[in-house]
């Protein structure tokens, strides 16, 4: 499927009044940045680039996008040959995804002709946006669960698309599996899930549903035990898988206070092994709550894939420099009230401590062959810009399966190099302040 | 591109051991409704029907799909077999879309073997799901704007796909247009956008980039004016385009104090028929707020797409009736604390006063026959249920371009049928009470 016409109608309404009044040529910097993180939140988690990768190379206006915008007249005939040949061939970079950032972190660059690097503005911030919300969100969700494993399950709450990169998103901000098939195959991870409670009231009882559960899937299996009575559940599952059951699944009522009577009722049936998953409306929160609880994984769902709170990232595409009419690239802002950009092709650093922490997100404009070597002199300063597309060519390490895999490990080190206080769910500042530095 | 595998993986766990036990073949009615509406919602706008209907006959596990679900061992060999011929041959009713809904409101009601029901949960509920939370917060938008064109500009805060689903949703809700391209394609939705800030950005002056956008777009364009002053943006627009200018579009600020200053402004220079577009974090009480400022339109994003507060529905895919071991179609319900379910095959009207307004949701339960000949001789009840799927064919009425134009005026009848305190933005009480009611 092309992803040409997910774009907003004005990128090519801009690009045909470029193309006639010769600016379209102009070479261009666009940055992708956040202005501030929801208020409870002290990081932000990068996610999706591996997906702008992956969906670059479709982004091509083929016979039938054509004929669309010729026929609901949308732009001219010059524009319609322009994007009849268009690739991009210009330069990305940016954070590697998985990183943590922060207020104003340039997570992602892109420079090209104004023709090329406007077209991708929407389809640029669709991805990072949302995958950025769950991942971000998820990141705190792993967190409070500490080390027990978060299991991804919100696909119905989300759009059946979207879902695919909610669990990707989760997975890169530490989540060990998930519910939706297509983000197993697509992107390699483990799936999960047994039955739903339909399972059981298709039987003629529990005690039935059970047999058949455990026939099919072995006593391994997970065992919704709550759609009738907790308690006589338990008694059923056991009796019918034996001790050996893999799990038991609740999914309503006070958590906390029945996995402490679950456990207890498992470990007098002598189903010690027996491990006890949760789900219903988790959240970080939740989550944090249960600590103290017998639990032994997390299925989220709903508060996952809508971002906790935070559905959507602010994240926007801002030109910060281009072409003037003198040849030079020169730094160009706006100074809307409220929503000030600023100017300059910038690059990133993590500034770190002599502990091993972050101490600030250094934000460096300047020439970009001065703004490297001052990077690669600092001994306390980590890069954080790496490059994704060359000559719009894009780099497969980013990509599929691989990628996401190095973006869990990744994002996990990025919280883990976070100060100690970056991890707390209660309201308050970003973990870390960002500083912006000129070179000249 | 297909939709099997946009389904979580318990669908087809549950699938192999009911295909194992004999009970996969027995008879079923799944139910969807929503256990509540948030706080501030005094009703739902059910949206995503059509989509449902249109992405049915694209549930197929194809060659590629069962190679995947072989080789990740999700399935045995039979399940394998089963899937490679799946087509859903069962019944298929519902709320028509655009319709108000309430708690309880039994708004799809899917029937068929357990084999064939059973999977399409996640793809339903995702569907409706987000579909219908852009939709009811939507309605609230048209509504505030008593009239004035409401306009989706949210496709960067929302996945790259579900913006399509939302600008359509927008539209069944009363939004006039939207600027991404793929929603109007796909369903003849007016396309809008003139210009982002990179664009006077990219010129070497705010006038140069206005004359560039009218020589391209004629004089009828909308000029954003907001990039570096207001009131000389303003004033170089009306120098550039005339007093002919058909818009200017203002996106920072203090919107409601912006607009009054620069209708004063435009009608000083003469530009008396040029409106005034806002965006800029609009949700509907920011709309509410705008009322009385001179603002001819407004541009919304964010909160659009995100469902303004509530960004998934809580629709649920429950077994409500099956087949039992007699043969007999039998009511089935959870038990589950605070997540109990209602047996029985629904139907649903809605009861009319005599002043034409809704007074009540009806819920009826009992045999099919009964129920349809005692909601036809019921003079103040209108009926809801409508059939979507007949053996497994979809009724073309409901999808593509005509279903959405069909959804829209639907919706506007729906509304306007609520009583009158329905449309409060504050929170309160949902609309109508909803009522149950068993014939036997």
């Amino acid at each position: 499927m092309g992803t040409a016409l997910l774009t907003d109608r004005y990128e090519l309404t801009m690009l045909q009044a470029a193309l006639a009044d010769g600016t379209a040529d102009r070479h261009c910097v666009f940055e992708v940045f956040t202005r501030r993180l929801p208020s409870w939140r002290r990081y932000g988690v990068l996610a999706g680039t591996g997906r702008v990768l992956e969906l670059l190379p479709t982004f091509r206006f083929e016979a039938d996008d054509l004929e669309w915008l010729a026929q609901a007249r949308v732009v001219d005939d010059r524009t319609l040959d322009y994007l009849a040949g268009y690739r991009f061939t210009g330069e990305i970079r940016g954070y590697a995804e998985g990183e943590a950032f922060f207020p104003s972190s340039p997570v992602m660059v892109v420079e090209g002709t104004f023709a090329e690097a406007v077209l991708l503005e929407t389809l640029v911030l669709s991805v990072l946006n949302y995958d950025s919300a769950v991942a971000s969100a998820a990141s705190r969700m792993t967190s409070a669960a500490a080390g027990r494993p978060c299991l991804e399950m919100g696909s119905r709450r989300a759009h059946e698309r979207a879902a695919v990169a909610a669990a990707r998103a989760a997975f890169v901000a530490g989540f060990a599996g998930t519910s939706n098939l297509e983000a197993g195959r697509r992107y390699g991870l483990a799936t999960i899930g047994t039955a739903a409670h339909a399972f059981t009231l298709l039987h003629d009882d529990e005690t039935n549903a059970f047999r058949s559960q455990v026939a099919s899937a072995g006593s391994s299996t997970t065992l919704l035990v709550d759609t009738y009575d907790v308690t006589r559940g338990v008694e059923r599952a056991i009796q019918v898988a034996g001790t050996g059951l893999g799990a038991v699944r609740l999914d309503s009522g006070d958590l906390g206070v029945q996995a402490v009577e679950v456990r207890r009722q498992l470990d007098q049936l002598g189903a010690t092994g027996t491990r006890i998953t949760v789900t219903s409306d988790l959240d970080e929160y939740a989550i944090a709550s249960l600590a103290a609880s017998p639990v032994d994984s997390y299925g989220v769902g709903t508060k996952l894939v809508t971002g906790s709170g935070a559905p959507t990232c602010g994240m926007v595409y801002k030109l910060v420099a281009r072409e003037g009419a003198s040849g030079e690239l020169e730094p160009v802002a706006k100074t809307s009230a409220s929503k000030t950009s600023v100017g300059g092709r910038k690059s990133a650093a993590r500034q770190i401590g002599d502990d091993g922490r972050a101490v600030a997100e250094v934000i460096v404009d300047g020439p970009a062959d001065q703004v490297a070597a001052w990077v690669s002199d600092s001994a306390d300063l980590r890069p954080l810009h790496q490059p994704l597309v060359t000559d719009g060519v894009v780099d497969s390490r980013w990509v599929g399966a691989p990628g996401v895999r190095a973006a869990a490990d990744r994002h996990q080190r990025s919280r883990d190099e976070l100060p100690r206080g970056a991890r707390r769910l209660s309201t308050g500042d970003v973990a870390i302040p960002t500083t912006t530095l000129t070179l000249d």
